[in-house]
């Protein structure tokens, strides 16, 4: 079994486009919000919407299943009231709970949260929960940077987050790392606020002892771990000179990167410095880097291939594939069939 | 000959970091800062500094010349008003002068500037010039985000910038673009910070026509170029969904990434997807990654040893050693023996 775990409901019906442009358009007058049951989209158009895009995909590529979120770029935290943000993270979850209910063979969901910029995140634990317990989904995309560039909210490792965890740990769900667009304009979204936030939790992560407060925790850092792989001597240096334990320890069972890197020569990279055990699986398709790559014929983000042609034994690349994902994402239990019991 | 890139003033005489401490206690009144002139280094003070240091690390790895800039993390542009930085940057440049001085055939300089957050970088012009003309300079370190960490200037591609661009054009010199401390508790500054400045940087000028608009001028991203050579296939992507040219075109004359990136692995890839004449040899030594490598015996920051055992040409090999610093620091040619015609 193939787990691609990290997809974005990036094909969603227009009619939910033009609910998030009502709400922005009135983002300064309460009284204008769209009302959440003003939207409809029905299942043909859910159907229509998935089965010419990521369900062609994942059978054209031979993956089986996506841990699917909505748009990160949508999710906009920096925009609106924390009223606002609710009813946009719930509009959003429901729509990817009635995709994981149409295809439950192919999508497992993974909520966004209402973070608001100097908001708790206690604010998020409701409908976190709502998603995980009454949806069935197996974890929530956590914006490090809800001010979408300003980066001023503290760390992810400062107990202003704490909250957030203890229902993460309660609840069995996993977190993947993930900032929404950019409105600073030194940050491109993709290009840059990306790949700075994956960088930037991996070294707050590497400063403190998070995991020994949630033992349990389990994070992803997408995008293959942002600039980590490629600088691993640098960042195994920084750890000894910070008196911290090796990377491997630190990261142990609570951190994974994504294979959501877009050409062979920095998987390969990824699989000699990163353990195995913390690789997962993924192509953020469809949208994050479209297009075809003129030097393969294939398109940049069909991972699959790249892990394919890694010189690393059918263990680990069952590990890549599947079994790490199941160790990541422990609810995936109830969602998939055992297809393999891990060694 | 092996021409280092990328070295910066770490072990300044203890007099420097006080006369900066004083800088920094008195930085609400202006009545108690310290004068230029109290501060007292003597040459046999500077000599013992380097003897031991950089200059021992030379002669041990075999590398001939560093080009050398005041201390990255301590040119703290966020600290004080532009008088305060404006002396800062003066006894800055000025001890690296005398460095150059002392040790001509080992250094080589490239100044601090006083910029400030919120300020033109036209009151740079002065110091820049002076420090290429009057003592010899071949370039500056151009810090993207004076503000430490809270990235409130424009973009580098912003024409708030030009006014630099024209007077490095006009002097013949480069630019290393190079935060500083980071005074932002989510930005780690070597673990963090440095590296998404480079992304940022790299991403800022795939999407711009800057290098159109100043065809001779030369910018050098530090740290293997950040995040993106491990995600050069996500940049091929992004430029094509662009509509910008190729990256190796992108580059061209223009830009340069340098080599330190602390480990084998990296610096494979690096050799691998970076057009070769666009990199060049640097360690950034003493201090960004101190230490040993325990798996391998040897400093992590002795990235000559990285570029020895890459499986290129002695021809490819000659130009991230020298040839193309000479490229990228056209003012080198008139500090340096001729030690081979650039083929």
């Amino acid at each position: 079994m193939i787990i691609d775990c990290h997809g974005h409901y990036t094909t969603e019906p227009k009619a939910l486009r033009e609910f998030r442009k009502q709400q922005v358009d009135a983002v300064a007058d309460a009284s204008r919000q769209p009302s959440k049951n003003s939207l409809r989209i029905s299942d043909d158009e859910i159907r229509e919407s998935i089965e010419g895009a990521q369900l062609r995909l994942q059978s054209e590529r031979g993956t089986d299943i996506t841990i699917s979120a909505p748009r990160a770029s949508g999710m906009g935290h920096h925009i609106g009231d924390a009223a606002m943000g609710l009813t946009w993270a719930r509009v959003c979850n429901e729509l990817i709970h009635r995709v994981t209910t149409l295809f439950p063979r192919n999508f497992v969901g993974v909520c966004q949260l209402p973070q608001v910029p100097g908001i708790s995140p206690v604010n998020c634990l409701g409908e976190l929960e709502r998603c995980i317990t009454e949806f069935g989904f197996v974890g929530c995309n956590l914006n490090p940077d809800p001010s979408g560039g300003h980066w001023n909210s503290p760390p992810l490792t400062d107990r202003w987050w704490y909250p957030l965890y203890e229902k993460l740990e309660e609840l069995q769900a996993a977190a993947m790392i993930h900032v929404s667009a950019s409105c600073n304009p030194n940050f491109h979204a993709t290009g840059a606020h990306y790949l700075n936030a994956d960088t930037t939790a991996f070294m707050q992560l590497l400063q403190s002892d998070l995991f020994r407060d949630f033992p349990k925790l389990r994070l992803i850092i997408p995008h293959g771990g942002g600039a980590v792989p490629f600088h691993w001597g640098r960042y195994r240096g920084l750890a000894m000179a910070l008196n911290r334990p090796p990377l491997p320890e630190l990261m142990g069972d609570n951190l994974y990167f994504d294979t959501c890197v877009y050409h062979m020569p920095g998987v390969e990279l990824m699989a000699k410095v990163v353990p195995i055990d913390n690789i997962l699986f993924a192509s953020e398709m469809i949208g994050a880097v479209p297009g075809i790559d003129p030097e393969t014929g294939h398109h940049f983000d069909d991972t699959r291939r790249y892990v394919d042609a890694l010189a690393i034994s059918a263990e680990d690349k069952y590990k890549i594939f599947e079994g790490n994902a199941r160790r990541a994402f422990p609810r995936l239990a109830d969602r998939l069939p055992n297809s393999r019991t891990v060694a």
